[in-house]
């Protein structure tokens, strides 16, 4: 058995037929069944095998695109990850290794809707992602702004992170840009990878929405794509296809895959002729707090970073200790700030307001200059004060509580609790 | 106006009647409105005020409890928490002040449904919490461990936490211990205090669960408490009254507040003696991967600490930069594995499981010994390690992914994706 062969695995309980995989164990194989589903078989466990066929590399034929006139023109950027994806046969991992090309061959639907231009933008591993591929992406954008609409395509590990980053870096445009990634590979069976690009098409072509938003399943049947939108939205499942889902507010629209209604459920506005700011400033971490949370941790992130992001625990609280005896992680917060650094407080419930002024212990730190970021996602708290302080050093923390794409929602923005 | 005067406030809009909070500012006044809310208002927008009641600390009578036969007995341990809180006149934020007694005093429906005693631990700030706190409130369960069953009362902060380090030490029970939070204040209309408080002592008195679980609200309105599984449930909002909610499982059971039925969900096993393994380990981190990471935070986190928990991506990936030019913070995992760290893997999108073989980058994580965590919390990996690593120092990473508390779903747990 070579890798890619289609196979008959004999065991000691079933008959298995599916693709042999390279990424034999000493005690397992794995074999890609027809569903797309990986499985394990312990060798010891197998009593005969057969290849039914071959593998050989298909050749690929690609159609010569022609412009239609009439239709509107849209520029898929590529960069990756399982939206067009297909196993690797080095690994038996899935890898990312399509052409802009075979995005449209896979979904020839695409070219029904809009004329469709495509460029790799670069290879990026969703999970590896940096600012400067941001900036890459967003050179991308603005050499292809003359198109009706730019459809980016993206692992979902980190998507969620560049749709923030775009949505403020893209400080002004007049078509719209949508991020769209997919949950299950490209060559199985329950790929969510067309449906995504379609519904992206058509909203694009017909909705008349400008921004940035992002295109994925709302939910798990194939029935409907939601418009989410880029700085409220967060991956919250490993592997459904409906996994990224709007934290406090509402999706921008719906999108039925079978009538190719749009269901608007937010306004549009006009949007302005292209404007982009894409410094980030790269010395921004993170920090999620915990019991029994070391003060080593506080040190560590005040001497290393010039702004933090505490995802504390429910209303934005930290593990200051501010009790009698230990003040310790109170006191490091406070001369950080005295000496310029920001903190920036978001809660780990993700849903929900940070607020400082119901306990003590949240008053007390909004007293030292800790900066409460009402209900703005963690992710999108560490992306906002990158970009400030890469785009807007001076106004940074003064523009880190206004809300600038959507990051806060300032309807329930009362003094009330 | 003093603190905790009643006052008429007169704006140049509105009239404002409530008590008047210390925690004014030099532009603004807070006063509590009589629905709980706090609410600031502006000075410059006020015309004139007028105290309507002058504040005076009401005198305690509390009353004396007779053992009724017949009856189970409840032993609520309080640590805090807005379960039994009140305004702090210092600071106009709540605090926790009460004693166990106020708590009967306040819900004095419990003493209907049993005997309940009451102690405190000690005053713990839910988000200041230490692993010698919660062997604290091991020693108090040990002590009442003859009880019918017991409450344990604290903040909701890291209530979660909580739940997640008692489920695995406490071993063997043969009662029910129940951990109950407030997401309103005591003295608030809208608190949650009263029942969960009832519905946690129904549950204990007649459903015959014995072993760790959290009693809170299942939704916002007042029709029914959850008890969920304590290594699955997570606080996934900062104010809402129902924001306990279970990840990849189902709660226990649920208990209708009007007619105290009990909807058992899962089924109850019947217990054993009590069993205590109270030690933990306290060198565990928490590192939550995002883009542009700096390898800097590897380097720390493997020097600091025995064991890291990842809070990676997706499926569980981490920026381990497995291109050809930068392999830095896989290299970095790798010797640390090597000199033996332990590093679990989870997933920040806290549903789904993640899973090492699936992609490439996954697959050379689990080949240099990442512990990949199947459908753990982040949160409850974190405790297990650090108890682990506390209790059964030899055997942590095997049982690391080994299901002990229902921490890991092995409904689901099979080689497909």
């Amino acid at each position: 058995m070579k890798s890619g062969d289609k196979v008959l695995i004999n065991t000691i309980d079933k008959k298995l037929t599916g693709i042999y995989m390279p990424n034999s164990t000493k005690e397992k194989i794995f074999i890609k069944l027809d569903t797309g589903y990986n499985v394990g078989i312990l060798k010891k466990h197998i009593k005969s095998t057969k290849v039914i066929k071959a593998f050989k590399e298909k050749k690929k034929n690609l159609p010569k695109h022609t412009h239609k006139k009439g239709k509107k023109t849209i520029t898929i950027l590529h960069t990756g990850g399982t939206v067009a994806s297909k196993v690797d046969y080095e690994t038996g991992g899935v890898k990312a290794h399509f052409t802009p090309e075979d995005l449209v061959e896979m979904v020839p639907e695409l070219e029904k809707i809009a004329n469709i231009k495509t460029e790799l933008v670069s290879e990026m591993m969703s999970e590896d992602m940096m600012f400067t591929d941001y900036q890459k992406i967003l050179k991308a954008i603005k050499k292809h702004s003359k198109s009706d609409g730019i459809i980016l395509t993206q692992g979902t590990d980190t998507l969620g992170y560049t749709a923030a980053a775009l949505a403020f870096a893209v400080e002004e445009t007049n078509i719209p840009i949508l991020i769209v990634g997919s949950q299950r590979s490209s060559d199985r069976g329950s790929s969510d990878a067309a449906m995504n690009l379609i519904c992206a098409t058509e909203y694009i072509t017909k909705s008349g929405f400008t921004g940035v938003a992002i295109c994925m399943h709302d939910s798990t049947s194939d029935d409907k794509c939601a418009i989410s939108p880029a700085t409220k939205t967060r991956k919250m499942h490993t592997s459904r296809r409906d996994a990224f889902r709007t934290i406090n507010d509402t999706p921008i629209a719906l999108i039925d895959y079978k009538t190719k209604n749009i269901q608007q459920i937010k306004a549009i506005s006009k949007g302005k002729a292209l404007k982009i700011k894409d410094k980030f400033e790269t010395s921004v971490g993170i920090l999620k707090t915990h019991p029994n949370m070391d003060p080593k941790l506080f040190t560590f992130y005040t001497k290393n970073f010039k702004a933090i992001v505490i995802e504390g625990t429910g209303l934005g609280h930290g593990p200051t200790n501010l009790g009698k005896d230990n003040l310790k992680n109170y006191k490091i917060l406070k001369d950080y700030i005295k000496k310029g650094g920001i903190v920036a407080i978001t809660s780990q419930c993700l849903y929900g307001r940070v607020h400082p002024h119901v306990y003590t212990n949240l008053r007390r730190l909004a007293d030292i200059g800790c900066i409460f970021c009402e209900d703005m996602l963690p992710e999108t708290a560490f992306i906002k004060l990158s970009w400030l302080l890469g785009s807007y050093p001076k106004q940074a923390k003064k523009l880190l509580t206004k809300n600038l794409k959507g990051e806060i929602n300032t309807r329930l923005n009362t003094d009330y609790l």
